[in-house]
């Protein structure tokens, strides 16, 4: 028996016979010869049939193999300078599994809601699957760079009885004991619990928005990765940042070769935010820069899509943008000692029209400002636990928040943020 | 200045002067000496301020500190044999960052509901704290695990229109078009689209169960890995599960040592899970098992708590109880070929009265017999997706879901599965 290879390490095995379990993804054949491209999970390879070399019913039984049929090939494996990966199969033996008819995604075109309503069958697309890989990339990644730097993973609940900055665009469930509960937005308030508990910690985990919102940068439900840090002040927030995307982006460009090449990714800009420092500008500045490039851009509000693709055009890197108006940005943000209308905090915008794609800052420490705060809100008792914090034990702290699918799509250069996730879930579609 | 360190790597400092940030936990004072238990979320240090060599108002500062006081100190690192670590830290200064009153939970005895109340607090805790160290390293060892084995991460959606198993026990709430989405309580059937797409593949993410249980094993949001894999039977995914723990219990050996040390835990019954081999038995010989042991159990019912206690002290290791009678399973199990009334299907059980931590099969792959399933379960269109998995390339497969809060209460040796999570959700409990 042959030995059983997977195609992504197929390298291993040159001028030996192996086995192969995948599927025919499509085919070429002439009268003499059939060009299989066979999937298995791992990757693409191309396996040749000649017919002069096989049995009569194998060149049959090849060419005639339909899209999608599971197949287990068995063939030597040749060096092959023309081939994307370096290889091909030379076949000797082709097993139907089982056999498939009329795909329905065909190499032709398709519309995108044909395409969403089979995205379970699409992810099985040379493109969905490469983006789908470099997402597990991605999140490896990071999750390598918080491992390395003394982070500990912390899952912080989903269920939450309510949310300090309004439930409106919060999912409504009820709980089992009766009361109402809430699909969480964000996990951070507990990951700053947690912080001074293992002093610095991460969360990966889902996040749900209520909002019926149809941009290429919303989902209803969406990942997050949330570290937060006892005793890191602002600057260091901003370089553990800046360090996170570089490691992030490393790691994709080294382990990603082919699905980058696959979506035909540029990696020039990729390189530049690796090797050069991230430009760190106050909110004022990205105001005057706006209004100096022509925008009729009033200090004190948020910015559009058109404004941060401006700001990032300007520098070609992503960008922090950092003191933001305090009356724009969350309750528990720092204000800044110097000028306490502006907090510590920083959004970081992603290059090449992007934006943001973390948003991050100092959280208040001292107790009686926090209280201050908690009085102007109006918070009842259901967040006491969070005033404590303060109360018992406080340090300076700092945590950013960077959303997993808008930096995917931003690594992947790709339009809409509902391909960077297996199903996505926007405002039509809850199927598959 | 002195170098910032951290109490976890501290060994590298020892005759050096270092600054710690953190935290006073407890302290013992005489006339002449102060012991005091500093953590900094990473470890927990002894610091020794000796009144004979230091100035007055040091040693009158650290006599006063109280517990959760948060301090810089500064001090000497000493290899001092008795330590649980193996460093002590001589003082030379301390900076009160922010002084603490009557901290809620002091080293006297608390019943559980006031430490439940006052869980955001109670995780600093050395005991809490050990347990949520030692869940980030079973993650990170299972983690570890799949990427060394070619299995890519995809995370299935957690919204989703309607379960296959019925929505009785899920928690329901308005999708943003109107429709009811309820929040998932297992990603296995998307797992099984995506093992299509990638061969092999897993999740890890919360999943959710509305029912009203108040047993030791049971929280309403948890969180499972579900691995799930094309061209993979029966038997290769029960070796897969026994590698799997094995290598997340040899990875938390490894890297918790003093964790381990500080909640008690006898780690020779781990040990052996490492290096034996986990017995496999059918159903029908588990009942008959419960039999001879003077159970009055019969054949085709679910084990209860005392069955699977029972089984597992018989072998004293996780014991694999495979072939189930399908009609106690779930819809979608292979059946035996050799007797299609069990299924091609194991639950792990756990030693030392934990009981069921794995729940696994291989899938039924063929369309006609995938059919027959749906005819008979009546399920509508929103399964037509799963369905034809079947229909475009369907392959032998198999899958599995470990949960990971048992995992841990039994890695941990701990009573209650509340303890294993930073904020468990239960029956009566959604706060904080
Ligand atoms: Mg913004
Ligand atoms: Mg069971």
């Amino acid at each position: 028996m042959s030995t059983k290879a997977k195609i992504a390490t197929i390298g291993q095995y040159v001028d030996q016979e192996v086995l192969l379990e995948g599927w025919l993804w499509n085919k070429r054949s002439s009268g003499k010869i059939a060009f299989l491209n066979i999937r298995d999970g791992s990757g693409f390879i191309q396996g040749v049939v000649a017919k002069e070399d096989v049995p009569e019913e194998l060149f049959a039984l090849a060419k005639g193999l339909s899209q999608e049929t599971s197949i287990r090939v068995t063939g030597k494996v040749r060096a092959e300078e023309r081939s994307p990966i370096g290889y091909e199969l030379t076949v000797t033996g082709i097993e139907v599994v089982s056999r498939t008819e009329d795909y329905p995604i065909t190499p032709k075109e398709h519309g995108v809601d044909f395409l969403l309503d089979h995205r379970h069958l699409w992810i099985r697309s040379p493109r969905q699957r490469a983006i789908l890989k470099i997402r597990a990339e991605v999140i490896k990644g990071m999750r390598d760079f918080f491992d390395k730097n003394g982070f500990t993973q912390v899952d912080p609940p989903i269920l939450t009885p309510s949310s300090a900055e309004g439930t409106t665009n919060m999912f409504q469930t009820e709980y089992v004991n009766g009361e109402n509960a809430y699909l969480s937005q964000s996990g951070q308030l507990y990951m700053e619990a947690a912080a001074m508990a293992l002093g610095k910690v991460y969360s990966f985990g889902p996040t749900f928005r209520a909002e019926k919102s149809k941009t290429r940068k919303h989902m209803n439900e969406f990942w997050m990765i949330e570290p937060e840090m006892a005793y890191v002040e602002h600057a260091e927030n901003m370089q553990i940042q800046e360090a996170l995307v570089k490691h992030t982006i490393k790691h994709v460009l080294d382990n990603c070769p082919q699905e980058l090449k696959a979506i035909q990714r540029d990696t020039a800009p990729l390189e530049r935010v690796v090797n050069e420092k991230f430009p760190i500008i106050t909110y004022a500045e990205a105001v005057k820069i706006l209004q100096e490039k022509g925008h009729d851009f009033p200090y004190g509000e948020d910015f559009g899509a058109p404004h941060e693709t401006e700001l990032t055009n300007h520098f070609d890197l992503p960008v922090f943008v950092e003191k933001w108006p305090a009356n724009i940005k969350a309750f528990y943000m720092q204000p800044d000692p110097e000028d306490n209308s502006v907090i510590l905090g920083a959004d970081l915008l992603a290059p090449e029209g992007y934006g943001e794609i973390v948003g991050g800052s100092q959280r208040i420490h001292d107790y009686e400002l926090m209280k201050e705060r908690y009085a102007e809100h109006g918070f009842d008792e259901s967040y006491n636990w969070y005033l404590e914090l303060r109360q018992y034990g406080s340090v300076p702290h700092s945590g950013f928040g960077i959303g997993l699918e808008r930096t995917i799509a931003w690594i992947c250069g790709i339009d809409h943020i509902r391909e960077t996730i297996m199903i996505p879930r926007t405002l039509y579609r809850l199927y598959p």
